[in-house]
């Protein structure tokens, strides 16, 4: 059996530098920290993670193909994505060069697949994929309480307006589970594809359908340009008139060219009617009312390279993302990120590595949103 | 280390459509399901799982040998066996051609082992060991309350006397921690042997064996033919006089019939004083009252057959069981169930498969258990 | 891949009969019970676990090196270590035979290390990092009320004073998350190193630096003759005036001769200002007053043999811990552990072993600690 299963995975930490913004709603406004953060934690080379993975042909040009991938923290040692055991990815297929490959189990998402279009990294030192917790300290929420917006007439409801963790990109979670996914053969460099996660919901009118995941994408490479684009949301239940029953539209589109001394990527993505986690697989309703999603309208975009220097690498982007977010009468809240990173290879599979991130954003200049992580670390892979 | 161990596995997934019973007490009454799930959630191939194994020549005809096997649910990466890392199985042993095996650790219980007799599927496809939810919708539960049966006054006491779930066949949670296992060798065809699972109780008086796994068995082969049988129980304390402190005594029996065309199957199972977990592992007190334990008797049967066809097999069983509900007077459950599979080999170590099962059942008519699962999975052996 | 991580492990198991203390206060006091223990859990040869390792030349005389190592329960097949993936060690690095090694992750703490410098099964059936159960029974709580001691009126009082796990050796749990470690080349013998976990604490007044693990080690080998030393603590947060901010300050000292047909073990320990977990990682202060410390001093000492007898080992040792309990007033509460173990090789890797041990105490003849395993085991490294 030990010949049809390849043993792989990688162990990547740093040492992080961590400071955190000064006017947010917390003991640790303007501290910093160190820690030691494995590399999923922050943005080194990737999160650490096992897995077992093998193809077996099967004749006729078609083969079985399995990968079993298990993310964890080396920091502690501790199951990443939940507590799953194989929470990266867990899936079986069969794959054809001339019909395409179809997959089914937990596997990632458009919006993480195809940042190979638009991020330097590719989820790693300058990945996009990020939360920010953003809230407001008390000044901050006296001040915007002081505005007199319709709705906002206390801190609490000042804070609740804007306290959440905001995605710089939106990623659905890196990966869903039950997805049946299906990848077009390659045709002349271009490549489609289709992937629903299924809601696993009964069929009937009161508890229809309550969050499936469906995407759609598409890609081109030819010699030193690449573009990807996807379309993906989250498709819930829809009884009462008038409800809102797909969420989270995100349409991404990115492209790279490689120009020998340098690579160079842009990214842009738009989100419509954002909800929560806690909205979508509500058990209570499975319709979730427009006047409730918490953004009307998402819009990011990001711009990088990537420079090689022989052992080393250098990388940098900048993103921005603005939320409209409905609490707030239609004002705006903006993100900004830059991402400064480098590479030292010291082997194929081993890698020193440096990254520096700082982020700003205003809210009429009321919130913070200033984090600066500095890293330096190490990563294995085998 | 390499050679000494043996990475193993499987990644078994499929597309099920379920349809629920009509008269379950459930908003999902009625209602059919699209799943994609783990091949151990219904009926496929057998559930994903992980493993190392290894032997080791001690001479002397003597090995060393163990198994660490580990489930999980390929749909979402999870850890099956209630998040146990190696839930299948985790054993260490010695091993001899002339003295037997013994084996100490998480083992599978004969129930599950001696399915080998009488399912063709053993544990897969046509599975015995399902556990069927029981419940009443109170039009159901209304009728039962108009028969006048003592004790079943309300609608909630004619729930209480059947809601739970139902064992098809007794199976002792498929497998037990603790155990020390012998095998004999093999005597012309004949094999015995014995397992406890040691309940780590205190010896003292009131706090006395609660909840220890322990069984025998005997099997036979020859030729074409094959059989085993096997008696298990549960020992539980018993300080109370007259109070029962040995639980779901189960004697099993089965054979199957090679005749080249098709094997044939059949198997038959008796239990008496069910109880249910939480009395079996209850700590208030260690002893159960004949009155309270849940089902007087249950009896068991199955006929199946096996029939290959070249890359296919096709696969069929029929089961009926009877449960004598104490709560009820007498009154007797009966589940029926039939399976209807196939499967195809893309190769020895990659197979499609098909499955349909439906499960009748009455209650003087009043019980609805139907349902039924169609499925289409993809099941793959590392 | 499979080529650069090796697999590796051990499965071991053993039946352990346990007999409880007559006086603690549970109604299994005095009681025996059986049990099929993983070798973790009491004193075999080691606790059950699989890992991943690899070594990768970078050239220079430098290798990136790696351990992923999870712990789990043969007799259940649970996860060990609350359940981490891989709680028993998670780092990378970086080894140089002229610069030393570094390395980041979780690893073992020096008084776990150390322990191969004074136990002769080096934390295997001798082990001395054990957490013994002290409790009062009634008789015994009220005759120390009676005691008059001061602060000690009411048996709850009493109960409360002493209560808790005592450990034989003070060990730091083992292993600590977030750990930057550095071990020095061998000169002549000598090596060294230092490591600390880090608190990862944000860095301001009111919440500083909580419960960092610091150590530093030194060791020297030369022919039959092997010695360690180490100094480990915990360093909290320093607000209030006169507050402690470095506890369980533990220095251990301990050494080895071989003799060619025994080898002889000496080991001492002494550890102040001894905290227990829950004011380590307290939230609501991370500062320690110096009274509410649990014990003023503990010191314990150790020796030991090993002897080979061709396939046989015959290891024994004696521990002796002194605890200063400040509830009481400064008296003391002594625990002696007697262990007397062999283990038989089948091979290389595959190990039949027994182990007695047996501990006794005094607190004024109040509290009884005695607890008697005696085990057999089975243990197969792979």
């Amino acid at each position: 059996a030990q010949s049809s299963v390849t043993l792989y995975g990688r162990a990547d930490l740093n040492l992080t530098h961590e400071k955190a913004g000064d006017s947010i709603n917390n003991a640790a406004a303007g501290e910093s920290t160190t820690r030691l953060n494995d590399g999923g934690g922050t943005t080194g080379i990737g999160g650490s993670r096992w897995g077992m993975r093998g193809v077996e042909d099967l004749g006729n040009g078609i083969k079985a193909v399995f990968i079993l991938e298990s993310g964890f923290a080396s920091d502690t040692g501790a199951s990443g994505q939940g507590g799953r055991l194989f929470g990266r990815q867990a899936w079986v297929g069969l794959s054809s060069s001339s019909l395409g490959d179809i997959r089914f189990g937990r596997q990632e998402t458009y919006s993480r697949l195809n940042a190979l279009y638009w991020d330097p990294s590719f989820n790693g030192q300058t990945k996009l994929n990020e939360s920010n917790a953003v809230s407001l300290d008390a000044a901050t929420a006296n001040a915007i309480v002081a505005e007199g917006i319709p709705g906002i007439a206390t801190v609490a409801q000042a804070r609740a307006a804007v306290t959440r963790n905001y995605l710089l990109f939106q990623n659905f979670g890196d990966r869903q589970d039950n997805v049946i996914s299906y990848t077009s053969p390659n045709f002349s460099g271009f490549r489609f594809g289709a992937q629903i996660g299924l809601s696993e919901q009964p069929s009937d009118a009161t508890a229809d359908v309550a969050g499936r995941y469906q995407g759609v994408t598409a890609s081109y490479t030819s010699g030193p340009f690449a573009a990807g684009v996807s379309y993906e949301s989250i498709k819930v239940g829809d009884v009462a008139p008038g409800a809102e029953d797909d969420l989270n539209k995100t349409f991404s589109i990115g492209a790279n060219y490689n120009f020998g001394f340098a690579t160079v990527y842009a990214g842009f993505q738009k989100t419509s009617d954002v909800a929560d986690g806690s909205q979508i697989t509500s058990a209570a309703t499975n319709t979730v009312a427009p006047s409730s999603l918490i953004i009307e309208d998402q819009t990011s975009y990001t711009i990088g390279v990537k420079v090689p220097l022989g052992k080393f690498t250098v990388l940098a982007n900048y993103a921005n993302a603005e939320y409209e977010i409905r609490a707030f009468g239609g004002e705006e809240l903006e993100l900004r990120k830059v991402a400064l990173a480098w590479n030292y290879s010291l082997s194929k599979r081993t890698t020193v590595y440096g990254t520096f991130t700082t982020r700003s954003g205003d809210f009429d200049d009321n919130v913070a949103v200033k984090r600066e992580f500095t890293l330096l670390g190490l990563a294995h892979t085998f």
